[in-house]
Formats: structure tokens, C-alpha cells, sequence
């Protein structure tokens, strides 16, 4: 891991086999037998070949959909100090090797409150139902019922600079699968919020995650795969940020500051006799 | 895992899987069969059981090892915001499961800066090579050269409240498995160290890093088992950390603040024509 040759070999390993990795998941998911990486294609076109390839010698990706895919991939790259790219660092600041440190960014991606928010879109389009329900829970939104999943973003107050690109990507990608009754959903959604003096004032845009989950939905993923989408491009920026503090020379193990703010000195109690009283009456104040 | 019923029978499975997963581990490393957990005996006495029945019916634990191993678990189970806690609480605050998130922090611990500090102290030993040549060795290291692996602590600056116990445990567990060239050199290093006004004036006294690894080696463990060994009383830290976390009321997924200290903008260069004059030549300011 010291050794420079020998870590971008490993960064080259892991941005290599992670998309082989979630590819053979998927494959597993819906019962095909896996497809092995095919060295001749590019690398959104290998994993389109990974993933849904049959009997055909060679797989021929559709031109604008690789082109999609691959700018959803740079879109998803890196993103500053996030959750997963901090358990990166973590980790990594012990010097454990950078696959355990993927692995557990990426465990760090697969809560709710971080990876999952092109899920939740999809929860929200399957709860609307239909395109002509639309406006209604647009009013009930507007009445504070409800929450506009993928709208709005905690950094970019004012807009999403990504939200524009995945837009013209995503546009793109309808072209090629055309329309079906959720993604007719989110268009009418989307029409609104870009229109809507309501959300136009309180800057809420669809947002990356709006787009990525309907993306991936007109290709034909189900929500529980929408993670291990976005883990692939993460792994590199991931990487980046780990190659990044190892070769930092002031580089030290992570280990933040505690301030104790729990009991003062308190008595020793058997466990068998500590009921709620006992635990009352021991002493030691919680301030 | 909002649950607490939930929650709670999750922290009872990891702190009952992780010891068979280890143990599991050692017997594969040693090609033996595994051993099930056995639920009349305890904590200790089922993880010894794991670790070294052989044909008999019923394992009979030592209990001088089985009480010095239960002390030694108890002495490893937490220890503030170390790096692995740090990681369990990074990763649970984006709400993954606690398996994800365990594996995680035992990712963290298997960095050489983390776990690896007893790993360092049986190599230390294997330098000294015999008890003979302890003094030289000491000799050495007061004179610059080289280092006492095992000796004083970052944050103990005056003693390890934890050694004393250890070393209680350590002299029981000698009695039981007597003495080898490696334990001699150890407790003649030891024995050096607490006389020595050299290093009891730099608080440079055995740490609980010096005794567990001479422990473990003591045992019969070879010192790549030995972060696993750390990693099965640990668990319970991180499972109390990461409840004390997720029962937070202000609990929020951790990002942490970047400032951004980079290049100002630059032009951008085609990625065939980077070369190292191109980048020089492109604009912007490193600070």
C-alpha cells in the first residue's frame, strides 16, 4: 500500500471488478447465468454486455445508452466529503488494504439516508400511481402533506450543476426505451416543479437522485439494484480520495476527539441486583 | 432497526455469530473440523470450546484460561472513539444494518495502525531472538535505535488503568501453559521495563497491547489470528456505540465539512494532450 505501482494496480483491480461484481449480482438476482467482462468494449459498454447479454456472440450496446450511462457514471464519480467517501478515509487511515475500505464504503452507501434516496423516488412515483394523479399530490404536497422525494439538495441551494446533465442524459435514454406509466409520472412531475412558481421559489428542482432512479427504472431496474449502481462509479472516487490521504505525509490514524458527557462517579452494583431503583440510588449525576 | 426489540435481538446475534465466525476461521486455518457453539457453557468457556475440542463430548475449559480470556474480553470491549468505533458510528449513521456495519469497523481494526499493535509486539520478541539478549536489546533502544513495541500509551500518559488487570490475567494464564523462549524474552523485557529508571521516568510501562499479544501467543495463536481475537470483544463496543447513536434524538447521517484548498480554475485539456507542461501551463493556483 506504500508501494505507488503497487496501489494503482489495486485502484485499477477495484474499478475493474466492481461493476463484474454488480453485474454477476444482477445476473443472480433474475436467475441468467453471468457474462464474463468483455476487454474489447468500453466500460459502461462492458457492463451493459455483463448485464444483459444472451446467446448473441457479441453484445452491441445501443450507442446513446452507453453514452447515458457513462455520464451517469462520471456524474456519480466523487461528491466531497459524503458518508461513504468519509468511511473510505476511516477506514483507510488505519492502513487496512483498499478492498476492505470499498467494502465498507460501500456498506456505508447502503443506508437509506445515503444511497437510497433514488429509492425512495420510485416509492414516491408507485404511491402517486398515475400521471393523472399527479397535480393531486402536487396540491397535497403544497398543504404540507407529504414529502417531494429527489427534489432539492441540502449543498446546492440554488441548483444541482449535475441536475442539468443527467437531464439531457436521461432525455436521451427515453428516447431509446420510450415511455411507460411511472416514467410518465415523473415527466409530469418534473413539468411542474420546473414550472410551478411554488417550487421554482423554494428551489426545488429535480435533483440527481430524481433522475438516476428513473433512469434506471426505464432500463429496466428495480429499486433494490439502484445502490449497487451507484457503488460502481463511487469506487473511484472512493479510490481517489483514499490514493489521496495515503500519500498525504501528515496522514494519521482517525480517531476523533470524546468529550465524556455521561454519569460522574457512580457505584458498583452486581448485575443481578441492579433493578431500576438500585440504579436510582447509586450516585453519579447525568448532567 | 428503529425497532428496539429488534435491535437488541440483532446485538445478541452479532455478539453470539462473531465468536463462531471466529473460531470458524482458526479451525479452517488449521484444517480441523469446526466445533458448533455449545449453549451450556459460557461466554469464554464456548469460544475455547470452539477453538479446541477435539473428539471429546464435552469441552472441559481450564478455568484459570477461561476466567483469564473472559478478563481479557472484558478489558477489549470498548475504548472510546477509537478508529473502528469512529467507523461503526460513520457507516450506522447512514442507517445500514449492523452487520454491514460491523463488518466495517472490523475492517478498520485490521489496519496495522489499529489492531496490529500486538501483532508488532511478537515481532519485537522474534528480533530480541533470547532472553539472553534482552539487555543489549534494551541497551539499543535507550541509545535511539529501534523501538519497545507494547511499551507506554498515546492517551494513558502515566499508566494504563487496563494493564494491571492484564498483567493479573497474564500470570495466570503462565501458570497454566508455563513458559516458552518467546514468553521468557517478554517477561524479561518486562521485568527491565517496571525496574528501569529509564523507563519508568518516560512512563514507558507494558501496555495492554504488550500483555494480550504475549497472552494469545502464550496460548498457542500465531499472531494473524490475534486482531481477530481483538475483534470478538470489540464487537460489543461498537454494538453499544452504535445503539447509543441510533437512540439519539439529533442523530444525523455524519458528512463531514470540506474546505476545499485545491486549484483555482483551470482550463480544461483534453485527456490525450495532458501532458506534464500542458498541466503546468493550464492556469489555476495550488496553494
Amino acid at each position: 500500500m506504500h508501494n505507488p505501482a503497487s496501489r494503482k494496480l489495486q485502484i485499477y483491480r477495484l474499478i475493474g471488478k466492481v461493476p463484474t461484481i454488480a453485474a454477476y449480482t444482477y445476473r443472480h438476482s433474475v436467475g441468467f447465468p453471468y457474462v464474463y467482462p468483455d476487454n474489447e468494449l468500453n466500460y459502461a459498454e462492458n457492463f451493459m454486455s455483463m448485464l444483459w447479454k444472451m446467446t448473441e456472440p457479441k453484445f452491441k450496446a445501443n450507442a446513446a445508452l452507453a453514452r447515458a450511462l457513462d455520464i451517469l457514471f462520471i456524474l456519480h464519480a466523487d461528491h466531497e466529503q459524503n458518508c461513504s467517501a468519509n468511511v473510505m478515509r476511516a477506514v483507510g487511515s488505519s492502513h487496512a488494504d483498499p478492498f476492505v475500505c470499498t467494502a465498507a464504503a460501500a456498506a456505508a452507501l447502503s443506508g437509506p439516508l445515503h444511497g437510497g434516496a433514488n429509492e425512495e423516488v420510485l416509492k414516491m412515483l408507485d404511491q402517486v400511481g398515475s400521471k393523472d394523479r399527479v397535480p393531486a399530490y402536487v396540491t397535497q404536497v403544497k398543504a404540507g402533506h407529504g414529502k417531494l422525494m429527489g427534489f432539492g439538495h441540502r449543498i446546492y441551494k440554488n441548483y444541482d450543476p449535475r441536475a442539468r446533465i443527467i437531464k439531457w442524459a436521461a432525455d436521451q435514454v427515453f428516447q431509446v426505451t420510450g415511455k411507460n406509466p411511472k416514467l410518465e409520472i415523473a415527466l409530469e412531475l418534473e413539468r411542474i416543479a420546473l414550472d410551478d412558481e411554488y417550487f421554482v421559489s423554494r428551489k426545488l428542482y429535480p435533483n440527481v437522485d430524481f433522475y438516476s432512479g428513473i433512469i434506471y427504472q426505464a432500463l429496466g431496474f428495480k429499486p433494490d439494484m439502484f445502490t449497487v449502481l451507484f457503488a460502481i462509479p463511487r469506487t473511484v472516487g472512493w479510490l481517489a480520495q483514499w490514493q489521496e490521504m495515503i500519500e498525504d505525509p501528515e496522514q494519521k490514524i482517525a480517531r476523533p476527539r470524546q468529550i465524556y458527557t455521561g454519569y460522574t462517579e457512580r457505584n458498583f452494583i452486581p448485575i443481578e441486583k441492579r433493578t431500576e431503583r438500585a440504579l436510582a440510588a447509586q450516585g453519579g449525576v447525568k448532567p
